[in-house]
């Protein structure tokens, strides 16, 4: 599979499948929280797409380990690597914790989470597609700054949210199962910023 | 703006207005804390002061984007400038729940991490003041040493507060809000505390 | 004691020093979960051997400051050196709030977790142990991909004791108590992968 120098373009293309991938599992979480009909098997197939997001990612420092020539310092790439990985483990904690409470309706508040994470999964996917291309570094600074709203904007529902919560929960076991669960929600957005300042890093970088 | 190659001073002056907007948000915090009268209006301050720092922090990467010269290797500094948002972030997350949580007395313990948060923005100001100078990485590496000491002395204060609260709060709802808020006024100072990382890993890097 | 340039393997030895307290740090909170007779002084012996571990921290990074020649990078050193302390401050941490939550038996669950943390450090330190054999990068790799294995079966013993602590226990302080205990032990894995995915980023930079 390895036994002529890769391309740097190939670096790009397992990049552009682990984003891809992780659209699926934020549609996957999208659909558990709009439609919660069979939770337990949307959260199964979202383990499922975790499982391939590790595989792809050991595919990914398999290549870093036999590649000669590589578009960005290596451990950039690593660090990048890690961190798209981090966002579907972030995505499949928050599936897993939702099933682990026995949830048995979901709030408003809670969609619209699973709805910012779409979108930011879809900028990070974005953001990834545009790196390739040196002569599109303005663009992927403007991209960091709408992953940046978008992870404030979910901070601001998290915190509306939890706000709420204090004010009508009166089961302390319900108000922490909720509280974790918006947590854990937002912090699929943190992950994703994470791979934003990686970027802007690596652009500064090689500025 | 940037038109002439900029001198490497001119990082050195960003940096110090970010530690000097970093001590006015831990000044306002510990007003708030201390002072209980209007917390509301000091958190719209603090707000205000974290906006003032996002902005900083995004005229520093610009200003790294454009600069031939620069007195580190970039990523460092880019790794320095997020480490420094974060601390304001912290401080604007600490204030942001105590009027989420409707707190409406502050412990002797939380007045306690107000005034150490204090001392360790003012030790984290030092030390960038020190940064411009390849002389002073003997007494750098004390004030890290230092930082550390306030950390620790966080860490204390948060462990009695909370075996504390486990003792005497009877109301778990209570507890949870007065746990996050001395979990949050720590967390305060792990953020400068990772910029004395940053810093002690980069003196060891230029060593 | 830094009179002579030092020989490369010196860090390796200092490696190993921090290792082995690592590992007897871990064994003590075996012990301390498995005989819950004096939990106290078991607490206290795990407090000494993290102030060591301090010690050892510094040692290295004054000697990075004063060496010439460094096996790897002077950075990566130091964020190795930094991330074997985390270990140390997790298993501090994970006994110093058994004892403040004033927990008077231990579950099967905490024991488990207290199993796979002697394992999971005696792998790490396995793994720095193969570290200064340029031929033995294969071997360092499926150590980091056992390393990852001790973490996921961790968490799955952290979500299974958490799911059994939401069904089983009625009052939320106990509750608060005992999901932080099982967070705080299965977060000394996540600290022993964070070593592992720094030695993976280097063998992948040096490879």
């Amino acid at each position: 599979m390895f036994s002529f120098i890769p391309k740097e373009e190939s670096f790009f293309i397992l990049f552009k499948e682990m984003t891809v991938n992780i659209i699926e599992g934020a549609q996957l979480l999208k659909e558990m929280l709009n439609n919660f009909d069979d939770p337990v098997s949307l959260q199964k197939k979202i383990k499922d797409i975790e499982h391939k997001g590790d595989q792809k990612t050991h595919e990914l420092i398999l290549k870093l380990n036999k590649s000669f020539i590589t578009p960005f310092d290596r451990e950039d790439i690593y660090a990048l690597v890690s961190a798209l990985d981090n966002i579907l483990d972030a995505i499949d904690a928050s599936a897993q914790h939702i099933i682990t409470y026995k949830i048995n309706k979901i709030t408003t508040e809670a969609k619209e989470l699973g709805f910012i994470i779409l979108k930011i999964c879809q900028a990070t996917d974005k953001l990834l597609s545009l790196l390739s291309d040196k002569n599109k570094y303005e663009e992927i600074l403007e991209i960091c700054i709408e992953i940046n709203s978008f992870e404030n904007e979910a901070d601001r529902v998290r915190i509306e949210a939890i706000s709420h919560l204090f004010s009508e929960e009166k089961d302390p076991i319900q108000l922490i199962k909720w509280k974790e669960i918006y947590e854990n929600l937002e912090f699929v957005t943190d992950k994703c910023e994470d791979v934003a300042n990686i970027i802007e890093s690596l652009v500064v970088k090689n500025a």
